[in-house]
């Protein structure tokens, strides 16, 4: 078992320390090049070849090893090494980009999303060397450095490169032990399309003397969000669920197999949950609409006696497969023209589409039973065929044709894009010494 | 005919300067002890006695002017002598707070909502004394310090002063001549009752993944607004339209006789009327819902993935007699409750009742028949029974027992709340003039 004091951990969190004091928020286009150089630096010195692409404004790092006794088997490491700013700096208990590690914890910006992923992989590629004299197989790594921006320009970066990725497994980003201390595999992100309403009803806001006859931006909004959704959050543009994959029979009883989340409790809920086959099934399955914001007229204190003139929403749909986000778009806004929403601008932000699969694949069937094993059981460890959020694996696996199965290093009170981001010493260590022993299960003797 | 050269008119310009000079915003709770201290010395000028009642914390002028020969009539004259704020002060083409004499207008704030009103009253009264040796009447003055802040306290200080209030008719604060230059009266102002609605659906903002089966506080919020009223504008809170006094036959050829604006061409609207009967006999006599505000979630640029917590609107209702704000706002709640909102908190934030009436008096009648041989016809003149707008007109008469009549300076290009608020000088000067001829009529022999 790794402790603290072995060199090759110490090593590790010296790096951990370097990577985390690079403040490379995307969001802020910030110490983007100074990143990806000490990348370029720690990948060259792990024995890789590195490339730092620089075809579009923010570079990616892509980098290959390969061990001295050739192997026909390759994974590929998918990671990002952007973060989301740190704002509010107020909720901080220390320097967001200043690695601090206390008895249990390392507290930091990216400790959990996700610099802390790559540090222990790379970790346990180094520990594995040590044990064994070589690498177990073909290593390939890919950091982005604009995920938290919608992976702008990964895919004209995969394009362009789409030789150099080819690999029998992709190791996503991120992962993490839900609140049950299950250790987390999952085979999928969503999709997403991201949109904007707006409403414009007059040359300006108008004194709201004039409600008595005219029609307001604020009340087309309103009635046009209505039109989007029944109660139960079932989406009522016609043909929506039309390309749907249903979830097989092994994904179902994947998810059938997880723990519920008591999500009343635990978000502090004060309206019942929407219908739902199970919160994992449609938190893994189930398309969905959401409002991210609204914004109309007079939002300051007291009153202001004012019919506004224009009114604003931002929407987005989590994507299943085989969603394609502008062929919902082109729906949504024939849905609203055929509605009588004519007069409401409908705008498109951004779209990605989701990935999911069921996880059963010889080399990933053994990165599961590792786990099982390490963790002490079946029932400590969850599988899941898609994460409810987003992510661009839909790209990766195009251009990689491999599968592809996120796990890591967090946990369940992280606070990945919130302040005090965090893990547990503990899980960084045994993500270390677990991957190590699936690295000694893949080499072909 | 009145002329700008005048000695009279000079003087009563010079008070205008002064009387504009004082920055008395009430939303600010600016110069407003200063601006009655100014009155007092005005009108104690002009002949009145002055109290200024000061128990509460905005002062409020009361004066009472006798004429030597006794008379049974009295007149109470309503204004208001606070402002609605400059700002945005770069719209400003001069100094908010000096008046500005062009060759056909005048500029500042207050000039037309009211401080042009009020001087002009006095200059039509100075001019009839120089005419006549003597007042006319009784005249009382009541000029408020708070109108723009939903005259906070104008109840408690009528109540304490009802004895002194009595009169045979009201001239209230202001009144204009439409875009057909039709000199103005009305007689009513609605009623309003503002209130707040506030959606939370959870302890925080939630990664949006969560939509899946979080039913949101902004999904709740247009949901809930949603109930409030159909497409066509109508409420549909039972009971709302109960205490609805349906206008008189009277009320209603009022109505029928006047010019239909063109709201759509003048406002810029995008979207069809309401349903309405006329554009004329909806602002006059139908209640309304409006949605002052709205706000939730991510407003900024691009996308926040976040199921927001939290949803607000800011609504009003214009009301006209006989609904009453506390009984409508229970009802507004009740019906919320039954409906499922119960989570949907809603918070009383202003009320105050409407009044109207046909302007069926005999000192009414004198004066809008000087109006008509003034200004030179039945078609010159327009009369309302009420304005679409809100004001205590309902308290003043509750405590004055006297009917109410809206006219004044003002015109339809006047920016009353705006910037480079003005008023033309000849509708100052023409004001004087047939306001002096109305109060020679009123003089008993």
């Amino acid at each position: 078992m790794s402790k603290l004091t072995d060199p090759l951990i110490q090593q590790s969190i010296e790096q951990l320390k370097k990577y985390i004091a690079l403040p490379s928020v995307s969001a802020k286009q910030q110490a983007q090049p100074e990143t990806a150089k000490f990348l370029e630096q720690l990948l060259t010195e792990f024995g890789a070849e590195v490339s730092v692409w620089n075809d579009y404004d923010v570079p990616c790092v892509f980098a290959s090893a390969k061990p001295e006794k050739p192997s026909d088997t390759t994974i590929l490491i998918y990671d990002h090494y952007d973060v989301q700013p740190e704002e509010p700096l107020e909720l901080w208990e220390s320097d967001p980009f200043e690695l601090q590690v206390t008895s249990d914890k390392f507290i930091g910006r990216g400790a959990s999303d996700c610099k802390g992923d790559l540090i222990s992989r790379i970790a346990a590629l180094n520990l594995y060397r040590q044990e064994h004299g070589d690498l177990p197989c073909n290593i390939k790594f890919l950091i982005e450095g604009a995920e938290e921006v919608a992976s702008q320009h990964l895919e004209d970066y995969l394009k362009l490169h789409q030789n150099e990725l080819s690999a029998d497994m992709v190791i996503w980003e991120s992962g993490f032990k839900n609140e049950h201390e299950q250790f987390g595999f999952n085979g999928g992100t969503k999709g997403v399309l991201c949109f904007e309403l707006e409403a414009i009803s007059a040359n300006a806001d108008l004194h709201s003397s004039y409600a008595a006859v005219v029609d307001s931006a604020t009340w087309r909004l309103t009635q046009a969000l209505n039109a989007l959704r029944d109660k139960d959050g079932r989406i009522l543009i016609p043909g929506f669920y039309d390309d749907v994959v249903e979830p097989s029979e092994r994904e179902k009883a994947l998810v059938a197999q997880t723990i519920e989340p008591d999500l009343k409790e635990a978000l502090g809920l004060t309206t019942p949950l929407l219908k739902n086959k199970s919160v994992n099934y449609n938190l893994t399955f189930e398309p969905t609409i959401n409002i991210e914001g609204l914004s109309s007229g007079w939002e300051g204190q007291g009153v202001k006696t004012v019919t506004p003139k224009l009114a604003k929403a931002k929407l987005e749909f989590r994507l299943v497969p085989d969603q394609d986000p502008h062929d919902l778009f082109k729906k949504l806004t024939d849905y609203l023209n055929n509605q009588g929403f004519e007069d409401i601008k409908v705008s498109y932000l951004l779209g990605e589409k989701g990935y999911r699969w069921d996880l059963d694949s010889p080399i990933v069937n053994t990165l599961i039973d590792t786990a099982k094993d390490y963790f002490g059981g079946e029932d400590k460890v969850e599988i899941l065929p898609s994460s409810p959020e987003t992510g661009p694996m839909y790209l990766v696996n195009k251009y990689s044709q491999a599968p592809i199965v996120a796990c890591g290093v967090s946990y369940s009170k992280a606070g990945n894009h919130a302040s005090n981001e965090n893990i547990r010493i503990q899980d960084y260590l045994d993500f270390i010494d677990f991957f190590d022993e699936f690295l000694g299960k893949i080499v072909k003797e």
